[in-house]
């Protein structure tokens, strides 16, 4: 029977652990935060006292993480995890960092002789709560065949995005098109809008014409038009404009690094850091609609 | 028996009143350029010699041009064609022109007791030959009820986008919306395959996932990801670039009269005005791929 | 003697009107509002009942404006002045308009044998006061300088921008560089201070380098680095952002016209309104520095 | 007699180095290009075989590398020179790398006890040449007051920034503001010229307005306008495209360092991208010109 070790239980990673748990994995867990460790225990976790416990006979690794340095320290290092686990042994990088960081902990992984894939997520919370996340996976295929029953616990959609990294990059494209057309479509509502248009009435023609995105489809930025978008709870719930400007900043960190001009995507950024100086960092990233209203 | 009047039979209007030919009603047809109008008219159309002589004994007139200022010489003024149409009379006006140039054609409309519709379309040269264009049309519910079978004979979504020029106001916000995404689309391809990707498990990743789209369901700019699409062949056919640089200044006027604040629109424009100065305004708008790429 | 009448005695209009009589000029002025009027008539200006009381055996007509509607709307058809005015009168049109529009009025007055410039301004109400404006003048070389003493008594640089509507042209270029070198100044300043550096000597040392401009010279965005900048007065006196907001209007309609793209200006018009949203539109342009401070 | 080591001996820090040899200062020069350091040596430097070499018995050491690899490769780790270098030595670090490396260096200079300085410069290598460089510099101010008169050998402005790293912190907000500004007269005078003005004409009046920056002082993209201008020699000389995107690209880690929002600066980064894809990364800054010009 597989154990599997799950470091990392905020948001995104508690309703991803409850998933293995329910699939049957046995599973030893491990955060920072104490709480969050018991309420797995009592769904009948292993509560481990450090990621070191964690792993301990642990067939594989699932890791959701904030960010590159908590990566890099968790895996890389002479008491890193990479340093310990036994050669053989499964990792499941799930957290959204960089790629050029992720290829770092897959290099290191290699010389110990452990299987790694970085595989970040989309979907937020509700679709780890629901076991629909969408994985996008950078590594060896055959590793990824070997890991699919696990990813296939957690989420829908398993794509394999390519070699190591290709899994971060898949993803801080996708992210930054989605922050784009999330900025472009609440332009064109205010616009239309202050032109003397219905939202409703907007929002529904080009849902259905070519200017049709996932926006358009699933989340509507402007107040009202969709009953259970953020956008008509206040803007609460969803995915964090902090979030967002995390990932683009991501997605520039790639540009850079390939010397890529996204002129969209910069400017995305520029834009979502101008709302958190606002303040509103902690409301979902459809409040980008506020910048574009009186 | 419903005679209609044709003016304009460009790229658009040929196929457009082709098809209304095809649905059995009475057609004059006009263009400056004679040959479109020989075209038709050996399909049975009754070839007039001047839009005035076209809209003789006509019930409903249908206009395709290319700009605000055709339109508004065909119908204002003392020799324009609101002056000598019978009240009464129908006029589906199908140009993307200026919503305020829509609104001065309305209220000249009503003076005369004539009822018209402001009605741009979209879905391209393929749209409009398959009679399968959308219509977003601006004016009164009643009028567009009794117009809907000819709309119906020419394109299969028919929306009522609001009140007079509200046709005009939601094209140019879809199209803006359709130019940042397009352009978005374009800059996360090249960024993903300059970080290692395949362009089709890219572009099928971003499409199932939240970064989709309409150009990434229908129209990837990427030559080769979609057989059909422009970018597989060479960028020719679709919807020339200088046209969407035409539709985004417009949205850029109607920003201009609501004091909208369009940055990803305001960008696009000129993205594309600087694809225009490299001689590629004749190319298929997805060309801006070309941007990116070394 | 000459004979100037004075026509719009707004923030500028009234001390440049003042200027006129200093320098020994006839002023025959008229504003909507009564008490412009009376200032000046205290002053020693003839209070006039009408525009057109105003022109009254005029030499030179002075006009200072909001938009171009108004130009239009006082100069243009059958009871505009230029209808009245005896041939050979001299216009000296300073107000800020669409280059399209001046050239427009500039066309009216040829067919009615009469001399016009247009003469738009930079300098702020505080250039107008000292009459050290800078005018930026279309039209005939030989008309420049039959109106020269004028220009002298209210600036102090006069250039000749060239043709009708090249005043126009080199003012909004210029209030476009403007308005990009006050924002790139402004989120330099804020990043220069977020990582560390003192706001004084960095726009001390950008002042002196590579990064130099206007606005680091005279007009610093950051509060207390200039003691008489309107930065350190709560952004109040100077330029207003919404008067900046429609200078930028203005510089788009004009790349409109010429099909150029300018990304940075562009943007900058974007960002203006985004202020304007925010209620900020009364206070100086160089409130810009707010959007990038937390 | 001071004992300098001069490690890095490019198109910047050749001339340099040769300002120090004119100063009097003993030099040991090392370039991993021999032909540099042997043209040093007819000049009066002794030339050595490693920088470890160089650095024997200095003094002083004044470094000049591409990037901050270099530079941390230079510096630090157990074979860096701040492992064999006396404690007591002054090291004046004048290449342009991140403020994040800058300060990485400090913090390591510090542990022995070396007093160091982050000294980029601006001036390009006219400036370089002649002895007029610009220097930023960060660190401690009692430390550049003993580096002064080396400072002076080589420059004309040597502004104390402020702390660690401040250097470079000033140095990026000055480029990027630099290249905003070339962007904004490029495309004003684009503009200009296509809605009728002389070039000239245009620079002159901008040159001396509110519009009014270094590049339109020193630097004007059209050809033609400044006959010394790279514009007036097919762009050659001055400073590379490929240089500035190098500094955008740092000015933008700094911002995403701080969080701050930098839309031009972000954006003038994107528009240096896509004119390298063109092909004219070696060409000067202001050929960027060319974007905006058919």
């Amino acid at each position: 029977m597989t154990t599997i070790a799950f470091i990392g239980l905020g948001h995104m990673g508690l309703p991803m652990a409850r998933n293995l748990l329910k699939a049957g994995f046995n599973l030893r867990v491990f955060d920072l935060l104490q709480a969050a460790v018991e309420d797995l225990a009592k769904d009948g976790a292993q509560a481990a006292s450090s990621a070191l416990d964690a792993v301990q006979d642990a067939d594989v690794v699932v890791s959701m993480l904030p960010a590159s340095r908590h990566v890099e320290g968790l895996y890389l290092g002479d008491n890193g995890l990479l340093a310990v686990l036994k050669p053989g042994s499964l990792v499941l990088e799930c957290s959204t960092i960089a790629p050029e960081s992720a290829r770092k902990v897959h290099q290191a992984a290699a010389t110990h002789g452990i299987e790694l894939l970085d595989a970040p997520v989309s979907g937020g919370t509700a679709g780890a709560a629901a076991g629909t996340l969408t994985f996008m996976i950078g590594g060896a295929a055959t590793t990824l065949e070997k890991a699919r029953a696990i990813f296939e616990a957690m989420g829908k959609n398993i794509f394999h995005a390519g070699p190591d990294g290709a899994g971060q990059v898949a993803k801080v494209c996708n992210n930054q098109v989605l922050a784009v057309q999330m900025i472009a479509t609440a332009e064109a509502m205010a616009m239309g809008v202050a032109n003397g248009l219905e939202p409703g009435v907007l929002a529904e023609i080009m849902r259905q014409s070519s200017g049709g995105n996932w926006t358009l489809e699933k989340y509507n930025p402007w107040p009202g038009v969709m009953e259970n978008a953020p956008a008509s709870k206040g803007y609460s719930g969803g995915f964090m404009a902090e979030l967002m400007t995390k990932d683009l900043g991501l997605a520039q960190e790639a540009a850079q690094a390939s010397g890529s001009s996204t002129p969209m995507g910069a400017l995305a950024l520029q834009l979502y850091r101008l709302l958190l100086k606002q303040g509103k960092g902690k409301q979902d990233f459809s409040v980008v609609q506020q910048l574009f209203i009186d």
